[in-house]
């Protein structure tokens, strides 16, 4: 029985909520916010600065200086809340099962035994149609708030895991949530982690 | 339930057992070999070249001429293979339920309602010793054969599907075989179907 499950996912694919929902089904803890808050806790900083940042590019930041300067001992903003992350999810990984969504878990608990990496993928007409609604915007700003989130998690992943978010090498198991809705991915997920 | 059922794989990740099993036990039928058969047949062209044509890259093919070249009618070798080939995917998927392992029937079939679109990889060293003992050869000459044999299939899918063979946009569902195993991923993809 695998009880890590890490959660990557497309931004609109329904990651979350499947996240979510298979830590319901397998009785694990599930962090997401939760993470956030701890973070919050530790660091100082801001939620809504430490939620950006696991999305965040360089040029659209003002703390942008914070995530490509490095002093000589690496105590860049970036730097600092990425090795307090670490070490955070270190921690609830020793706690008990749990589902992690995204925050790099799936790298950062690469040498974790009993750990089940997931990516969540969605066709893209599938996807804008599911931002629209949850954030009640039109297509097109869904569309553009999609490319933007994936863009940022793409750089903050290849930035912190020094590798490519959305490769298939880094992943147990990659679920296409359009192909087989919310509840199919959830059960396989648990299927998998059995 | 799904009809088709299309595997992409790694060499050496087990990918063809497991279409193989997976047919089995879904009732469905197999093809692999069954294919390159259909294809000698249908074109003229000698088995091993139709196998090795799968996974060929240009310069290591005395018909690398054939691979790049081609007429204003676009009739050369690599062409017109692909063309029947393609014919024959989208017959069988007329003829009732299968798996079809490799020749860009995923991609073929990309139009195609009630198909499900595999992709088998594995970790390094398991690929490695899994194509040791098959082909009884060392580690380094297996790490060859992978390397060279990925590469072509690469590729020769660039060149007929024109998209990133092993990209997850192209697949409903990746599995790591070396995490699960042949029987799980069997299962999975099972389930996957139903």
């Amino acid at each position: 029985m695998k009880s890590i499950i890490t959660i990557s996912r497309q931004f609109g694919s329904g990651g979350r909520e499947i996240g979510e929902k298979t830590a319901a089904e397998l009785g694990y803890k599930f962090y997401d916010k939760e993470i956030i808050e701890k973070l919050a806790e530790k660091t100082g900083l801001a939620k809504e600065y430490i939620r950006k940042a696991g999305e965040y590019a360089p040029s659209k930041s003002i703390f942008s200086y914070a995530f490509i300067a490095r002093n000589s001992d690496g105590t860049s903003i970036t730097d600092y809340l990425y090795r307090v992350q670490r070490e955070l999810v270190l921690e609830i990984a020793e706690e008990g099962p749990c589902v992690i969504v995204g925050r790099c878990a799936d790298y950062i608990l690469r040498e974790h035994e009993g750990c089940l990496n997931v990516f969540i993928r969605g066709e893209l007409d599938a996807k804008i149609e599911r931002v629209t609604k949850l954030y009640s915007v039109s297509p097109d700003k869904a569309k553009k708030i999609m490319k933007d989130a994936d863009k940022k998690r793409a750089i903050n992943y290849k930035y912190c895991a020094e590798r490519e978010w959305g490769a298939i090498k880094n992943y147990d198991m990659v679920l296409n949530s359009t192909a087989f809705g919310i509840e199919k991915c959830v059960d396989l997920i648990c299927r998998a982690a059995k």
